[in-house]
This record gives structure tokens, sequence and C-alpha cells, in this order.
């Protein structure tokens, strides 16, 4: 069987991409529901569908029901809709059993970050698929592959959880690390943006030459005394203290001996 | 004085790069040394410059000349060249001081990672100057105009060691966290490259709106059960284990109460 009927439930940045990339693969959409109906409606306006803020009214009459909302409500959400549909969420982090009383299930994990306004090109994104049974897999694979993105990779919950650790450390880690820069800076009056061609010129070396290829600074090189200097710098705060001797420790775990 | 006739001690990747913008912008280039020979007529013929190893031979003759070397080898050569050419080094990390015997002296630090056999658009580079002089001072940010790049800046020791620890936690420790991220990914034989479109996104992200608006995940969301979870799987390294739990509270700090 073909997906080609979805409803969705949700209303924010990832149901209302997943909505638009959907519609413009010529896939019907018929029913949007959200809490708060204006924002039901307004997307449903774009993507043809019929927008409502109650869950008894959705169409059963489907291929697809995607949950793309909050993880703590996905849980109260699904046990309100009809055994028989065919259910997917859109979390990294809520396991597959969420659904176990349902037929067919499964999870359409896209590995990126969303952002109000902002329309995401669907196939630069990695979709992970799990579900409870090999034909429904199949049918997801298919569904992702012909209207989303080509990054499909089917990922049980251990798979998809180490995904998500990585994406901790290197993503949410690294935007906070963005956040101390800032912090830094303003107070010699600096803007952020100075450190912008440095950070895209890195990030690009590290995932063409690796980021082992691309580590510098003093803590690679063994600099103690910029190091110190450094910690006296920051002397005042001590979790970022706490925070540059461990991430010392941790480069220097690179330094081939 | 208008700076025209310049030579350069360094024959790697700053250099290189420095040379060649410089060449290209109608500069003279007089002398390029290496301790290597041929590295340094390697350069030297593609800018129509002399090599040489010899710093007795480097002409006197010239505006400026920059030392683009590693570090620790500034202060033993700055000490072989005569007092009255006029010279900068382009570390972010050495002070001005190294030079106090010279006559005109100064600092032109690229904010920029130069990565082997890859040219930079030196136009996307900020570069700060400090001098010993405001008449050598006007002369090297005209110099940097016209020449390399309008992303001139003027900054003392103390701004450029702050902007110098700003780059250390937003570029170094991001570098080192993507290589957490790619050794967690080994462990289940996935690529690093699965998180590159979540990486360029949340940089864009943290660059247009600030970075504050990018922090996802669990320690912004307070979601202490995928956190709990998230330690138990990396448990058997005490490193990362540390570098969760600091960054968790570190990234906890931006939660509005």
């Amino acid at each position: 069987m073909k997906i080609k009927k979805v409803s969705i439930i949700g209303a924010g940045n990832v149901a209302s991409n997943l909505a638009l990339a959907l519609f413009n693969s010529d896939i019907e959409i018929v029913n949007i529901y959200a809490r708060k109906i204006d924002k039901a409606k307004n997307i449903a306006r774009q993507v043809g569908a019929i927008g409502m803020d109650d869950l008894k009214l959705i169409n059963p009459n489907i291929d697809l029901l995607i949950i793309a909302v909050k993880d703590d409500v996905i849980e109260a959400l699904q046990a309100e809709i009809l055994c028989s549909i065919p259910i997917v969420h859109t979390s990294g982090s809520i396991p597959l059993s969420v659904f176990s009383r349902k037929e067919k299930y499964g999870i359409l994990y896209p590995l990126q970050t969303f952002t109000k306004g902002k329309i995401i090109d669907m196939q630069k994104v990695p979709f992970l698929i799990e579900t409870n049974a090999i034909d429904f897999e199949k049918e997801l694979v298919v569904f992702v592959n012909e209207n989303l993105s080509h990054q499909v990779k089917v990922a049980n919950s251990d798979i998809r959880g180490q995904i998500h650790l990585a994406a901790v450390f290197a993503n949410n880690f690294t935007t906070e690390l963005m956040v101390i820069a800032k912090e830094l800076l303003l107070k010699e009056q600096i803007d952020l943006d100075i450190l912008k061609p440095l950070m895209l010129e890195t990030i690009d070396k590290s995932f063409s030459l690796g980021p082992e290829a691309a580590l510098t600074g003093p803590a690679i090189r063994n600099d103690q005394m910029i190091m110190q200097h450094h910690l006296n710098k920051i002397g005042e705060d001590q979790q970022l203290v706490e925070l540059y001797k461990i991430m010392s420790t941790l480069i220097q775990r690179n330094i081939k001996t």
C-alpha cells in the first residue's frame, strides 16, 4: 500500500514544515489538528486541508497520521486516536512503545532544527525511521524517499538514542559555547559576528577533513602559558573555569604521544 | 608613507595565504624566508619574490616585514631582524612587547583558521591591528583595507586577548565537541555527516537570530529523564559525564525564571 492521504497533529515548526513539503509533493493532506483552531486553520489553508481543534473530527480514512507536537503531550494525544489509523510521531526521544496499543505505528524523526517562519529544505534533512512492522517500515521508507528526503535511515531506538546523544554534544553544546563567546565578547563591546568567518571555516573543515584535523588552539598545542592566562581571565566565573579545564583535558586526549 | 614593498618570514598556511593575497593586490613581495629553502622558493616563485633560508640576506629596503610563523619561534626570529625595518607578527597570543627593541612594530592578526592547500578569501577575514605608534597604525589600517580585507579593527592586547578567549570557547571547543560526536556515532557505525545539516542550520540560526534563540535539547527544556538517560549511556567515560553535567548547568543558566 502506498501512503497518499495524510493528516497532521500539531501546528508548530515541525508540523508546518512537514505539511508544506508534503503538499508540494502532491500528498493529499486531509486534516490539520491543533489545540488553537486559528493555528490549525492557518496551516490547513496553505495546504488545502481542513483545520480543526477536535480530535474526534479527524477523518479516519487516511493512510498516515503524523503527530508533530512537543514530546510531553504525545502520550496523551495518541490515546485519543483510533487504533486502526497508522500513526507516527516525529520525536527523537520518545520511544516507539508510546503507541503499543495501535496496529501500525512508528517514528519518523527529522534530524534537524526548525525555526518559526523559516522553511527548511527537506531534501537536506536526514530522516530516521522505526516501526512495529516490516511492511509498514517499507511503506514509510518509500513515503519519505518520494516526498521528503532521500536521506532515510531505518534506526532502532538504541541507534536513534545514540544519534540524539551525539547531536546534543555537537549541536546543543556548541550553541551554548556560542552563547558564552557572545557574553565574553560583549564585555569588550564586540559583536559575536566577528567570529562568524572563523566558525564557518572550522565547521566546513571539520566535515571535509574531519574535526581532529580542524583542532587548533592552546590546548592541542599544550601551551600552558596561554591556558593559565585564559583561566585567570575567566577566574570570577567558576563554572566557566570548570568547563575550560574539562574541555582542555578532552582536547588533549587527541594529542598523539 | 604607503606600504608597497613587503617581505614575509614563514612559509606555512598563514604566510602563503597572505603572500598570495598581497601579490594579487599588486603589492611587491621582495623576499620569502623559511628555514627550509624549498618551501621558501615554492611560495616565492608564485609571487615573484626571492626565496631564502638566511635572515641576513633579507633586503632591508622594504616598507613592512611580516612574521607569520609559529608562536614559539617569533621571539628568536625577530631578534635577528634590523631594528629599522617596520615589523609585525600575525599571532593572536604573542604580546606587542616581543618587538620592544624595534622602531616601528605591531600586530596584524587574521582571525581565521588556515589550512594547507586551501586558499582563504581574505575579504571575509577580520584583521585585528595593534602598533607602537599612531602613524604606523594608520599605515597598517590602510594597507589591510586596500590589500586584504575591509574588516579591520584596531584592538589593544586586552581586547585581542578577550577575542582570542571567546574564539577558544566558540571554535576550539566546538571542534572538540565534533570529535566527541564523531566517536559517539562511530560506536553505532554512523558517519558524522549525518549531523551536518543540523549543525549548519544551527550555526546559521545562531548568527542570524542569536545563539540563545538556537538553544534546543533536553537541558534547556530541563528534561531530567532524557538527561539521566544520556548520563547512563556515557557512564563509562567519566570526563564526558563531567562535560555533559557542566554544559547542562551552563545551558540552564539561560532559562528565564
